[in-house]
């Protein structure tokens, strides 16, 4: 983590997933939205993490959190259980199915925040209702960047609140299939365009294996993924893209369009790692050393 | 094109087709995959093109591609009627049906390649039957690049003939869905590497809208595609490519890693014009100054 960085408060959940891969099954395993994003920022900033759990979230990993600089007064502790979720990866791991939902704690998720958390520069709101986000969002005293991730499921339920909020983020994350769902484009350069008019100052689609491309009224930048030969787990892999890019520009103050094009390249080394292993395991043995070498392997692998 | 260019001979169908997309629809549009690539490769570097076509080929067309600079005393006139292909994609562009397919006077394509033509350096066995590209190979002198196309219908049916052919290439162009079913391997990186020690020098996978990858034992170049608001018609945009990719080798002489890597990157730009328009059409007014320019779009897009 960088001395200098700026602090991001993160809302979204935390999860215990049950993951069903070609390659294999790995049970109760942690996950979440916020989990995920702010064990990728970690790398490179301070994280204020705000969601809830339940009684029976173990010590081991609020300590593990903590050990990644990661702030957890903000883990709220609800009497229930833990938000759980159960998928099954198809052959082509592009697709999966849900097996179980059990929001639990989760369902009644109402955050209040510090006054700490309140003055943070950065916020991310990870996937939940629009006018939850919306709720977190008002808290804040008055952040300089705001990022915010989407679903299929708040685009269709809650298009309003979530039309809403747009004109207040600087970076919408979503994948080409919300951005269709959203803007009612089936081309993907149209539909961030007609996103952008909605309001946010740059959107961010991701395409999973394909890469990314970002959006904003001046220019494109578009970059592919990092290819892998051996593609373990995609869970997460979102959420730990968007963590690497708000955290490169936590840690860096950058908001220049260059300085913007690195971080998503940054996001996309961070995702490259987190699919290698189930949930977020390669995250807990990852070191920087090992993101900046894959940063400079990325540099190659993309110049021409 | 550039007067030390390399001259490129090609051998594929021409043809004519019928095209809907849920933009329009166009008849009888001049088509085919020598057609396509010929055209491409035409802003570069001298074409040879190998081919067959019926009496009721318009002379109009063969003015059009004699004007490209393209070679055509091997675009042999049989008795009967040119090739035909009807084709309707779906509002996803990257699906769709053949509704009709007559071979005519290709059915019994066999070509004799003239002395001239069996000189060319540089040799693109567009996407026929591998015995037939086996027998055309055989014919040339000693050419120092040899690239070529394939396509499902040919890794399922003449497997072996493929596979036999494959040590004899430099470059061997096909999209991922092929370098699954060629490998039988899912995961693309992969599949790539299967193919790759089957004996061609590098594997070019194409990914549509999603761009392009090259695999050569000792690195992996990945580019994304131009995005564009408006694609029109994607029909021939594969060939396109690899007309761009090899008419740029020919232009330069590069046999680099860094030389390919720039000639991707031309057959980027090249394809994404083709798009813009039915069948050909955009190549029509295409100018190499047009190419230069998104050149250097696309260098802007993916700079970071």
């Amino acid at each position: 983590m960088d001395v200098s960085a700026q602090a991001i408060a993160v809302v979204g959940s935390v999860a215990f997933d049950t993951i069903e891969t070609p390659i294999g099954r790995a049970e109760d395993v942690l996950g979440g939205s916020a989990t995920y994003f702010s064990l990728a920022a970690s790398f490179f900033a301070p994280v204020h993490l705000v969601a809830v759990v339940g009684e029976d979230f173990p010590d081991a990993e609020r300590e593990y959190l903590a050990s990644r600089g990661i702030d957890i007064s903000g883990l709220e502790v609800r009497p229930g259980r833990t938000f759980r979720w159960t998928g099954r990866y198809h052959e082509d791991l592009n697709v999966r199915d849900t097996l179980s939902l059990e929001l639990n704690v989760f369902a009644d998720f109402r955050p209040t925040l510090s006054e700490e958390v309140r003055k943070a520069p950065i916020v991310y709101l990870g996937n939940i209702d629009p006018d939850l986000q919306e709720a977190v969002l008002e808290q804040f005293d008055d952040p300089s960047l705001v990022a915010c991730d989407t679903m299929n499921h708040w685009i269709t339920n809650s298009r309003e609140p979530l039309v809403e909020l747009l004109p207040r983020l600087d970076l919408l994350v979503l994948n080409d299939e919300e951005a269709r769902l959203l803007s009612r484009e089936q081309n993907v350069a149209r539909a961030a365009r007609r996103i952008l008019e909605l309001g946010p100052r740059s959107v961010l689609v991701k395409r999973g294996e394909y890469g990314a491309i970002l959006f904003s009224p001046e220019s494109v930048f578009a970059v592919p993924a990092y290819p892998l030969e051996e593609v373990f787990d995609p869970t997460g892999a979102g959420d730990v893209f968007a963590g690497g890019v708000v955290g490169y520009l936590a840690a860096t103050g950058e908001r220049s369009e260059m300085g913007l094009r690195r971080a998503i390249v940054y996001g996309t080394v961070l995702a490259s790692y987190a699919v290698e292993d189930f949930g977020p395991e390669r995250l807990r043995t990852l070191t920087r050393d090992d993101i900046e070498r894959r940063y400079r392997q990325f540099v190659a692998l993309t110049e021409f």
